[in-house]
């Protein structure tokens, strides 16, 4: 079976071993005659594999019982509204960070609901870095504090979880989620969309803490109701079975390369090894403050923008895919989620080193 | 491949050939070494794949210019709050014809959100009919009529489009689009989840005429807000594209079938075949009023309902699934969506007049 090694920021690269269980039983799952996409919602079986998807994520996360897990659809960006409508009425206030682009789009979307207060930004360094907690102005009275642990674009991540405010920290973790042990018990909210660290596009985890189940506004849509989505297991609308059914594999797989602790480990070495080939070199840079480089998004720039094109070829020939950084960047961006392994790591950089021989 | 003829109202059977060409390319989609669900929703390849989705299905529905196609996600029941929200304000008043369970639900979400007039309601039938048209109690000034064409739980259907007021025509064909051919120019808004007749749970397919994408009251999510979703080809947050990729391939397949004509004949054909077998029995009963029976939906009761369970097992172990009907009407339904050939009728027919030899 081709395969390459996939730097897709997201949707991104799934582990080949869940794609080939997926594969052999795409026809019939359990030996039923169906697909897994083929029934109920609610049938004896499904409701099974939800629930051990929920069971496994629960010891994966070491998820406290009075957090709710839900399974929902729209996305991150679906969760920018349904924050807000969730947690605050229109009246209420609540302080967001923004360390890039995600957490910017969270409060735009966030400022059509309530009163926002933009407690940080890093945009004035170009999101190259994290502003030190102590500076943020947060407000008193904030119904939660939002903030984006990662982010895809700049590559900056939290290394630690700040502690500023009495406010219930709100993140979206969608780009950073299972990549490490969390203290979930520091949160309120956790969501993120499934396309990084979980699975394909399509599916949204929102990890809930359940005294904050009660605060929806009445104009809230049922199907991201916390509280009713809670009620009904992710169960009020029809679920997205399949991609749920393609995470449930992803959290085997993860707790069979030995847990988070272990995927960490992994995770770290990894982004080393990437961080490590670009700081050698003059021949690649990458802007940001090393205290928070990310372990999921490397971007990196070439010292002459004029081979990007023939570096974007020639990996592509090597089978190293989709290393385009984003166009408000410019140069590369390697993004080395859970399922990249090492070897794909090493490949790239030992490219990288004959580029630079070649055209340095 | 061991596969079984499966009656699931939803999420439902596909095609197997579908799944077949799903399974090949699995991880390794046009030969680019990655899956369908792994590469960005803004690379050529999938954009492409989009665009040639809905070319497929503007050619399938006859589709006219002035309409737009969006790929969205939360399913009928977000739509059923989407709807409100994009078509009108909270004063504004919308009328709501009742035939069965999806409608029902469609009013009562759409209750908290406007004015809604209750036109007409099949309830007092046990929706058994559909009530005739001259007979609804239409606004003036309704901003939208909203009806069910087809209901999956009482098997009712419209078998014509009504005619009764100048508001817009917004209807929730989830279990019927895609059935027969529909005159589009008729509607407004035309919404349904993809588990039935489109593809796997966690697609939502929105068709919407040209001038009522600017009415969205300003707290309207933008992941469901139809101008944004219309400006952006459905891709203002990452959509669910392995989901629209079978959506595609179910498009392909209907149109290999030899469109919705040809798709049309087999389904009055097997709907015919299944009513004649329970009209032809004291053994086996409808309720429906032949008029408005679903071709898509059959729902029976066994005379004795004491040989349910035994009715479900045996038609089980001779690879009959998912028969038990729904608990609010109780004895079986045979769904019968698109991908449900004549065979997989026939077969139950013939085991329906077996069993009542045995039993009857």
């Amino acid at each position: 079976m081709y395969r390459v090694f996939n730097f897709s920021p997201g949707p991104a690269v799934l582990p080949t071993a869940v794609l080939e269980k997926a594969q052999e039983e795409l026809l019939n799952w359990r030996d039923s005659g169906m697909s897994v996409m083929e029934i109920s919602h609610r049938s004896k079986d499904f409701i099974e594999l939800a629930a051990h998807a929920e069971s496994t994520l629960r010891r994966l996360l070491e998820i406290p019982d009075e957090y709710r897990v839900l399974f929902l659809q729209g996305g991150a960006t679906m969760q920018f509204a349904a924050v807000p409508m969730n947690l605050a009425g229109p009246d209420d206030n609540a302080d967001y960070v923004l360390t890039g682009n995600w957490g910017t789009k969270a409060y735009n979307e966030a400022a059509r609901y309530l009163r926002v207060n933009l407690a940080a930004s890093a945009k004035e360094t170009s999101f190259t870095t994290i502003p030190d907690p102590a500076t943020w102005s947060v407000s008193d009275d904030a119904a939660y504090l939002h903030y984006t642990p990662n982010e895809t674009i700049y590559g900056v991540e939290f290394h630690a979880i700040p502690n500023v405010s009495d406010a219930p920290l709100v993140v979206d973790m969608s780009s950073t989620i299972l990549s490490r042990p969390v203290d979930v018990s520091r949160f309120g909210v956790i969501y993120a969309g499934a396309q990084k660290n979980i699975g394909p596009a399509g599916l949204t985890l929102v990890i809930v803490r359940e005294d904050l189940l009660d605060r929806a506004r009445p104009e809230t849509p049922s199907v991201v109701n916390y509280r009713v989505m809670a009620d009904s297991d992710s169960m009020s609308n029809t679920p997205p079975t399949l991609a749920w059914y393609l995470a449930s594999l992803v959290f085997d797989w993860l707790e069979a390369q030995g847990g988070l602790a272990v995927v960490a480990e992994q995770n770290q070495r990894k982004s080393a090894t990437l961080y490590a080939a670009i700081d050698g070199s003059d021949f690649y840079s990458n802007p940001v403050a090393p205290a928070h480089r990310s372990w999921m998004n490397v971007p990196f720039t070439l010292a002459d923008p004029a081979l990007d094109a023939k570096f974007l070829e020639e990996s592509a020939s090597a089978g190293l895919a989709n290393l385009k950084g984003h166009r408000s960047v410019g140069g590369m961006r390697a993004s080395i989620y859970n399922a990249m392994p090492q070897a794909g790591v090493d490949a790239l950089v030992d490219f990288m080193a004959d580029f630079e021989t070649r055209h340095g």
